[in-house]
């Protein structure tokens, strides 16, 4: 029994459906855990055990409330909730707690999942790191800005944990754990009560060990069924392989894993060819920071107004990035954005999902900083859905895998696909 | 002295800048207006003229800071302020203090604006009334759901005030009320701090009595200074006239004013024409209220689980609607939204404006509803922005006029034009 915090969130919903275990024994498990491991890793910035304890013995004492019950869920701490402080990641709201649930927390525990804390991101989900080490190597950045969610996944802490995305946030600390991050269709999961930086772009989405558990997670998230089911029998896709126009900013770990993954699927693919990039693609990156720095320095007007000098370097040097865009240039940020995103269908003309790098290497030595989201950001500029999926160990024994890019809205496909991949790269 | 209220926002701003009148002479025309009126109108959740009052005289005793400096200013009580409670419409946040002001309440402060109250709001901004009364005919309703904004603009209790929009409520009771209201393009204005009920919708923008002045708030708003340049010369415009596919349900005096306004205009535009409207285009009011109950019954997750019982009757029956159209079916609304946001350019191939409809009719008798968005849904949808422009009167002798759609991201042109146009319809 001890080791039912090891178990995936879809055997653990299994069992306890069953009423095999109970979501007592369950929640027990992930606290021993916690309790062993917490002072290393630093994943969480609040942990209520009582609480928790007590949604748990609700829900055992109960009926199955959904596709979640008894499952612990760690929330990422730019998410509202209602018994617990939120703090987005910086001390000007270390004792602010708010009214409501985020939606999607409440969905969550509508469909019975126990929310044991809350996650460390970085300072409003930035670039400046909280304390949580990678699990896996203590003195390596466990990735951001959802660093505590990932790691706590990742160290057998939790099954499954709330992130958000908004440059690569949750494929990058996915990547750099070793676990699978789901980054689903922008404007699928409703955002109320999450800390908005960037109306564009900020999406909610999660992580787990294994595909079918973030589906499972995504399919509460975005309200479709259709998600979870991504274990069903899947045709075999036509695959389109992207090295990206930053090919070069890859290093050899990625190189040889985005190859190694070419090796394993292409022969299963119905189709495998390199895909053609639309022209101007290169050019993604760059907007993909021009209209993030310009939201960001406008949604952090309160913070920037009132408590400069409580923000660090890192995130005043955004600000100040983004209110020198003046607003005609970022008015044709956003017409380009729109036609981007107009056109983004056109990738999927010869392919039903794209494979690309999820990061240039494996979780880079240091906590001072949290990695690099290069290899995200084009593809959340686009609104696509991705998942990262581990599957391959770098130089220094980190974890390294690829990420899986799917067509808009076509979140079940593309998790449905991920799956079948994920199966065949694990071996 | 006693009619500063009375004063235009720009011609108010303009004297201020030269320190002819002071922040504080303003405000205390504004707040002398609201209690001699507010009895019996009803625009305001809170007042707070201490507040105010100190905020005004450090302006006074200050540079002048920006474009709304020392102008008095209403916020929609669906937005956070850091220092007056925000209870959203409904008595669930009676007591509700936000740790932080929105992102559009910190832009307008740090232009100078002066935050006299927050204004009545429907319940979570759906159709279950508030207390506010239209002050041109007390029996009548002014609108929602920033009904109690539209209100105090009107009532010269204040020049200007923020509004929301999600179908239809900044257009319809700026219609109702008789003043400029003006929606932005979706996407321009960060919503930060708004309590969010669709994003895919929601948008925030703001009421005056003249386009200059809505396009003075504009232009903070959407950090872009040309919107506030719209009383700079305009070549005459092509006008693109748009009786709807929902023609049959304007009465008489709508159907009469869009006539008076096309005798007017059509003149001295440069082309006009009736608009040649895309196929399927009378689809669109019903994708609006598919995307609206979806997106509102999962953003109201928290407020619907716990608290039901708490919501009205009303607002229960559109969660219900929305819990009822399972994920693979809004998937495929959110794609056909993509799919119309990416095809509205067309619509603007032969003109600059689209005129339309702005309400079935005069503001309804009764306080018990707000009338009908009808007019508004397919434009929000589309995310193009709206401006009100009030110019005639009904059958009851109440504000009527028309809306002016331009469009995505062209909202300076919109509001050159919609100013072109206002100068020529008011006579």
């Amino acid at each position: 029994m001890t080791d039912l915090n090891r178990l995936d969130a879809h055997d653990a919903a299994a069992r306890l459906a069953r009423r095999e275990i109970t979501a007592v024994d369950l929640l027990r498990a992930c606290l021993e855990r916690i309790a062993e491991r917490e002072a290393d890793v630093r994943a969480f910035v609040r942990i209520d055990a009582d609480a928790a304890l007590a949604q748990a013995r609700a829900l055992d004492a109960g009926p199955i409330r959904g596709s979640l019950h008894g499952l612990p869920l760690g929330v990422k701490d730019l998410l509202d909730t209602a018994d617990l402080p939120t703090a987005y990641g910086t001390p000007l709201y270390a004792r602010h707690q708010p009214a409501a649930d985020a939606a999607v927390v409440a969905l969550c525990r509508e469909a019975g999942a126990v929310i044991v804390g809350k996650t460390v991101t970085t300072e409003l989900a930035y670039f400046n790191p909280g304390p949580t080490h990678n699990p896996l190597a203590l003195d390596h950045t466990p990735g951001g800005s959802s660093s505590g969610s990932a790691a706590a996944v990742a160290d057998a802490m939790l099954p499954l944990a709330l992130g958000t995305q908004t440059a690569g946030s949750i494929i990058r600390p996915a990547a750099y754990c070793g676990i699978v991050g789901f980054k689903p269709s922008y404007g699928r999961v409703p955002r109320t009560g999450l800390k908005g930086l960037s109306d564009s772009l900020d999406t909610i989405g999660g992580f787990a060990r294994s595909v079918r558990d973030t589906a499972l997670l995504g399919g509460v998230l975005a309200g479709d069924a259709r998600l979870a089911r991504c274990d069903a029998s899947t045709a075999a896709p036509r695959i389109g392989w992207c090295r990206t126009p930053w090919w070069g900013s890859a290093d050899a770990d990625t190189q040889r894993t985005f190859a190694d993954a070419q090796a394993v699927l292409a022969p299963q693919a119905a189709a495998s060819a390199d895909l053609a990039l639309l022209p101007g693609f290169d050019t993604l990156v760059g907007l993909q920071k021009a209209v993030m720095a310009w939201e960001m320095a406008r949604s952090l007007s309160p913070e920037r107004l009132r408590h400069r000098d409580a923000l660090s370097a890192k995130l005043v040097a955004l600000v100040d990035e983004g209110l020198a865009i003046n607003g005609a240039l970022h008015a044709a940020h956003l017409a380009a954005l729109a036609g981007w995103r107009a056109r983004a269908d056109a990738l999927f003309d010869d392919c039903d999902v794209i494979v690309a790098p999820s990061t240039t290497g494996e979780a880079p030595a240091g906590l001072e900083a949290t990695g690099d989201p290069l290899y995200c950001r084009a593809w959340t500029l686009l609104g696509l859905p991705c998942v990262h999926l581990p599957f391959a160990r770098g130089a220094h024994g980190l974890p390294v895998g690829v990420q899986l890019v799917g067509r808009m809205g076509d979140d079940h496909r593309l998790l449905a696909i991920a799956h079948w991949a994920h199966e065949r790269l694990r071996g």
